[in-house]
């Protein structure tokens, strides 16, 4: 696997495989991967001739009071995973090198990036939407595939993509998830054992959810409810939103007419966790 | 020249011109071309094997208040000035192929579209980084010509360049003036005769501070002052600003010990009319 720090480099190497007919198919990454990762770069790999990611702790992407120093992170450990899929190349810039002195410009997505995670993470889909962009720009993929769990941000993201012509095609993933339902995420690692067996409680509010949806619920907040019921049922689990919207725009809705996403985040702990399942009401 | 209305078609053709070698230099338009326009295409026509402008009146960069509906056009004269450089190929969408329903997105620089005509024309810059940005996705350019006439526009989209990692160099080129100094413009179509001659005072302004420069001027202040006495002195022309600012950031600067642009944007009856002049220190 071939490691590039440098934005220029990356861009040239990019620019010479698409001369010579190659498709680049690309997985953003934060690092500390897991198997939701490796699933989309699997993905990736069956897509285009040329597998790349980056690995990149986006400190425009989280609030000053948010765990940015505290990410985890585990180079060695991602590379050799990587290793397995295998990544042909790996984009891993220093922060300098992607925000030098006097970077000033943003990419918003509006609309979409409001209510939910919006709401509670100020600035947060800005600095995606940003850091996303300028990954585009660098690595100049045919294919970019992201995780349906983060699923406001995959909105975010293709509404960025569509509006401002970037030309290549987003690959969604759906959620990997752990044997007992627990979405995978980066952040589970913060989770004690016992933080980790009270977090199921949000995939099975999910399963409620769909459970409620099956039994024939014609209105969004039957789904919001029944979801509801399982978190407030859950000592040490405080919910933050627990919401069923338009799984295109994101938008509020009231009837079950068009697909829906119910989505969550809740904090168990210090650790905040998000989850979400969307239902389709044409496939049923 | 070939005339394509389609992002995607245009999409296509820059990406398989780009993969059979080619280069491009790219001359986004508004229409109505003069001589300065021109001379930003036979610029372009010397850097790159591929010429290509575009010609399209960007409602989103102007504001409710403004003269989108009445910015003069004309196609066939503008096709036929085109040809003559010649112009390989001209991308001329309709606005809802360039902002289908539910467009959302913005590409924003900051810093440098604040004070002058930032202050002036609300969202302004905001329309124009993000059509350039998508013109740029869509054309693909290696070079793209900007004029030194729209100064702050000049600088706001060499940021959103440099900050978003776009792979191609923007070319400024020095304004085009008519014989009499005027700055060429589209919206000089709209002065009458009279107004033409009242229009003059602001070009007039500039080589005041050129001369209040050449004889040893020592801080900002005294430029802006010397342009402002013979604005001040023009009856039936009205002072929007007249600033001396860092030439590269455009924030506020004393001492003229690195290279200052004055700015000027008046209003000559009911037409708005900007013009500039960079002065370097160390070239002196």
């Amino acid at each position: 696997m071939k490691i590039i720090a440098s934005p220029i480099e990356m861009q040239r190497y990019a620019e010479n495989a698409r001369r010579e007919g190659a498709t680049i198919a690309f997985v953003p990454t934060m690092g500390f991967l897991h198997e939701g990762h490796l699933t989309l770069m699997r993905e990736g790999r069956a897509r285009a001739s040329i597998l790349a990611s980056s690995l990149f702790v986006n400190p425009t992407q989280f609030a000053p009071n948010e765990d940015f120093s505290r990410y985890p992170r585990n180079f060695a450990r991602d590379c050799e995973l990587m290793e397995t899929v295998p990544v042909d190349v790996l984009f891993a810039p220093e922060p300098t090198a992607m925000y030098p002195a006097g970077s000033q410009s943003w990419v918003e997505a509006t609309e979409v990036t409001r209510g939910l995670c919006g709401d509670h993470r100020p600035g947060h889909f800005r600095g995606v939407t940003t850091v996303v962009a300028k990954l585009f720009n660098i690595v100049k993929p045919h294919f970019a595939l992201f995780g349906e769990k983060d699923f406001q941000q995959l909105r975010a993201i293709q509404r960025m993509v569509v509006d401002l012509n970037f030309d290549l095609e987003i690959v969604p993933v759906a959620t990997v998830r752990e044997r007992d339902g627990l979405a995978m995420s980066s952040r589970n690692a913060y989770l004690s054992p016992e933080e980790r067996q009270r977090a199921l409680a949000i995939s099975r509010a999910l399963k409620a959810a769909r459970q409620c949806f099956d039994e024939g619920a014609r209105y969004t907040a039957q789904l919001a409810c029944a979801a509801r019921y399982v978190l407030e049922r859950t000592p040490g689990l405080e919910i933050e939103y627990i919401e069923a919207v338009d799984a295109e725009t994101l938008a509020p809705l009231k009837a079950l007419d068009r697909p829906v996403v119910v989505a969550i985040a809740a904090r168990v702990g210090a650790t905040r966790l998000i989850d979400n399942m969307t239902f389709s009401p044409f496939s049923n």
